[in-house]
């Protein structure tokens, strides 16, 4: 967890629909940080430790799907809060599976807390490890555990 | 139910995938009116309940999403037949959570009597009020619903 | 949804076990207003759209059987809110299906955000049309729903 | 199967909710022939094979229940149409278990062709037999087999 | 329920697996009667109402198969006891399907009182009717309904 | 436990369908003892502790119901022996949930030893507390309980 | 429940896991009372009755069933609160079967109010009653009830 | 199967979200054969047949929501690999089932072998036939079909 | 899908229960051809593509088991639609995962539009691919897919 | 588990479809020790142990059946390993009942670690004891212990 | 099955919570044969075949556990009969699943034959073999089991 | 995540049943890492962030228990990896539910893409966050956060 010398590795970190939202929502459930500053913490954290972080948001399904694709080339690791595409979304799926870094999943609240519509996710399926709960920190651990995880070369 | 004698409420009205070819389906499930037919009804019936009704239709989950968080600060109520998206997509249920006004879930045709994987709705979680089965009467009752409890303040 | 010109339409509206109860109960979920404060309004919106509302309530199923049944000859439409009844009672549905008018099964809540065995009902398997979550407003959406249903000859 | 010779045999024969409405649904589920019809036809294939037959109908489960406890001391043998209460009462099947005599449960229709719902008897558990789907002919096949029961000492 | 007066109507009756067995198997469920007895007793009544038995007992369920395709051009009615093969036999199903007249199923004891596997019926979706619990006295019973709808026409 | 000095706490104790015939039943599920020696027996020993208690049977779900409504003004606790309709019941389950005061379910029998639709109450979901498999026993039990619980103020 | 004139009767009351907690819990589940006080409360009563308590609370499964073993030669009955173990230890029920005399099963909670997964008890099935949802009233009761069933010679 | 004689049968053939990464997923599940060397060998084909093949892939629901409804006025027949949208999405169902022509629904791998969340296809509900398991013969086979039931005039 | 120019390919065609009433049943779920003339045409498709086809139908599981097991060391593919055996039989499940060549499972109909217990194929699971829905047509390109397959040496 | 000092005890075992295939399916599921060979095996261990094995294989339920009802008579005991049919077969069941002495159900494999349609077993309703997953070393313990059984008069 | 010539096998046998206590139960369901009685049998079995058994029982998971563990280094093979663990304990499956030598579940009685709870076993998931119902025989037989395994060197 | 500059915090840190075989199994589900060496590198990280680290394992639930009660006066926070125990324990939910302090499970492996009994966890119900999959550097991770949410007063 030192910060690496040489070039930054390349991570695509997802957001799904809504994220943009977050700190907006009056219930709370995502926390009090806005997206803009969220993303902002988010890169520097990841420049701190030799990561450079490519974080997008879409509320489309496609979209998304076409940004785990466009990423098999460029990206050498994946981090996605897939959102509430998480609990339905075989496309995604189906991207991930293609997808030949490490991935990790994360979520701002701990889902398996909430409605039990949440608590089955179809990205675990293709995730190496999954964070959740932990809000904003989690999002910094994910991008330090896919950066480790390229490093040692494990998937 | 008499008309307002103030500033019109601005209401959305969205319409998810294949609402468009209301009237043209042979089987005859939604009805003989076509889609730009019940659009203008509708419209007419807002005006003169004083309410200044933004009908959108659109085949797509993240558009209609993109939709839900545009209405946050603009419209005071919402009226949505989410269609086909409406007994998977928690994309929309997640958007439709975040919205401040009164939600009336609206159909077409009464979803229980259909096959059962229709009889479930992410819809209702976040909706107000529901109102199937009533064809393009129960278009204008919704316009009407949603109208009134914006007046009354309630959610 | 213009006043009538001619006879009234008899419309009889049916309320189940523990709708005399509204407003009563400290919890809330059915809003403050009286059953006999929302039968007389009932009444009143009734009578300004040219409808004979022929307004009951019982505790007893079998009851309800009886003027479901008595109203097949008497009666052009039928409101029902089968209250507990809903989501057990088959002599309930029996006697609907058998009723040659246009039904609209009403609840003053959402009984779709309430506990999962709420989420089912046989009435709806009969209905035309349901309106639900509108509290006294959806009782006179639906008076004029059936009403309007039995003008255009629809079922 | 031969006409008794002897006292006639005490039958109570129970019809459930909307067992009245035979012959009056226009879907004709239930055939064409009216409920007197039904039942004087009943009282008369009772006479010929020496049953002297006590024909009753009730919207009431507790009227049902409350008959079938009288039937204790009073009847040799039970014919239950429970109708749309077949699927549900537990209060009715309590009952018939505590009747000491052979039981018959009918059905007009084949229940096991009709909705899913239908397909479960709580009648089942205390009956001796079954009879479903022959119409008024199983009417007069349940109460010969009761009869004959009765005759041979059997449950 | 009268002796006719015409030609015999031709009728088959199949029992499926085991069914050979009736009155031997010690604990008694399916009565103390043998099956060349069950038969006798039958073809007797048979013989009484004007009916031509065909009584077969197999326990292959091809060869019940092919028994039902024969009496397709053959016989007027057909009375089954599939026995073991009720609960799952589709091939038994989709021959019965292919038979022109009425089918009575019919069962010597009360399927619905025994273990949770035979509360299933496949032969119920192609049967008229059904009656079960009645031990032989059912059987008859069941050779008098297939008679009676052959005369009515019915099916 | 100790005996009131003041003036006797109003309970309504009510019992659901059949519980008239314990005693009768020849099983012996419900024990020896008859109906009318256990409510003299429960009005003994309610008076013993300082409790008017109104001990009611009906076969009637309604007049449950209204006997419910009845004592939200007039009864400061109550205890229920839903019997067969404990497992259905959603119009009682709203009257309980309307009634102020402590509510103790009970049961003669252990319920969840017998078939398993017995192992689910509507009931408990409006109850304070349940006794249930103690027979006799349980009824005073459960009148001394509610009788505390009164004298406590909790529910 | 008169107080006993004779040897007092020796009677296990077993806690499970966690239970040692109770009045510490800042919810309040589990009332106010910790857990000293009431097993205090429990052995005054108890004595006051002519009972010899034995009142043992474990974390460990293990350790509860050898209790109960012990307890097949030395204790006329058994009053449990299983705990967290109640919904899923079969090696207490196992140990219960074997246990003699009657057995009270008791709960803090109205376990059936609670999360789904505390609605079953493999506890109940070797348990003569239940008493739940009463705090240390119930405790109180659950005491009374078994020296009583034990001075019957019930079980 | 031979080739026509007169003009091309316009035929619309979809491809779901991530089929353009046939050939290129290391797993091996979909085949060696690129997305564009399958598009090239299917219009081969298809113009061997006299089949003007209009061949598209999109990672997005709603366009391909949109692609079937433009086909109902221009295309004789449609081929679809929803591919993971194919588990979920009413959307392309309801789109399908405004579709005049014959639909054949394809997979490149038999997806009754894989998860079992690909077993059940909302496609094969509006699909004429279906064609899994056979990679590139498949999608060759498919257009075979579509073609031979456009000229048959069958759907 | 050429003619081929050497040895024809020995295919095994097997077809389950009451096949062989295809064309005779009067719901026309399998069309009007009867079976002899679609043994023809199928016949006649093979050996114009190089098969030496053996087509054969039996109502017994036994069998179409024996038949399987033959074609182990004599037959290069295999055709199967084992009809009403398809959602129950194991033995026919277990003795094609024995077969070593391609083996392609057809139904005329399309089954997934039909009851729900045809919804799930145990063929399914050893079979290479699957062809649905598409009658006559479907048995010719089942010979065609399974040919293939055995010259490109796939399973 | 001495050698038999007396006439050879006849024991009956069956073996179900595709068991004759052992040893050839190249998966190595059921080991590589051809029938036969196992065959011999089991006799000679037979021998050894005072048994006179009938040992048998049928692809045929039906044959299955007769077998078992035509030892009734002439065997003393019954080792049943019935492959593909444990998993769904009624009638062998029904035909196992009725067999008088004990039953060994056997399995090569450990039907557990298998498919989830292989971990419920109708032949265990009916087994004495059960041998799974011990390969012909399994086959030979349960002709031990039914030999052992049969000696010691059990069931 | 004959006795050994060289050195035992170090063959470990776990008994699970109660299992101390068969031939103790007035139940009857575990025999009459004491544990201490069935362990002398087993030790003498095992001496006689050149086993050296290690016979151990527990009412406690954790010291199950640890005893699995301890056996990974000093024993060959073992037998469990985990009793009310076996049904939901996954630390001891865990343990199982890290024993490298052939392991036997084994059951006193046929665990299919009792209620179903019974009716999944963790263990099996990690057993070689699994020998049940067949009481103190089966123990025996186990231990001949495990003994033949280790010797021929599988698992 | 900079080294703290005052006093360490308490955190206590929990392995279920077999976790001290990690690096042992042959299957390699637990990496190759011993678990004294993953015990040091926890404690060393531990220490550089200035934590004070209470790291522990047993294979018995009841100690699990008892070590988190003894942790509500002594630990800040508490990470637990409760392994085969996590999916059934509620004694263990029951513990943690009265732990005021935050808390985070962790799992070496991703349980969501192991057998289905591994995707649900009791310990969630009660967990701030959840890491999952990253093996020891998931470890490492959980400790920092668990360290970030006690310095942020959070839970």
């Amino acid at each position: 967890m030192t910060a690496p010398t040489t070039a930054p590795i390349p991570i695509l970190f997802l957001n799904g629909p809504n994220a943009n939202l977050y700190g907006l929502d009056p219930s709370g459930t995502y926390g009090s940080e806005s997206f803009p500053a969220l993303q902002a913490r988010c890169e520097r954290h990841a420049e701190s430790i030799g990561v450079a972080l490519d974080f997008r948001q879409s509320n489309h399904e496609g979209v998304l799907v076409d940004w785990i694709q466009e990423g098999r080339g460029t990206k050498a690791g994946l981090v996605i809060n897939a959102a509430g595409l998480t609990y339905s979304s075989v496309p995604i799926l189906d991207a991930l599976l293609a997808f030949p870094g490490p991935i990790i999943e994360t979520h701002m609240s701990n889902i398996w807390k909430r409605e039990p519509f949440r608590h089955h996710s179809y990205v675990s399926r293709a995730a190496t490890g999954v964070i959740a709960g932990l809000g904003g920190l989690g999002y910094a651990l994910a991008i330090t555990a896919v950066a480790t995880l390229v490093r040692e070369g494990g998937k």
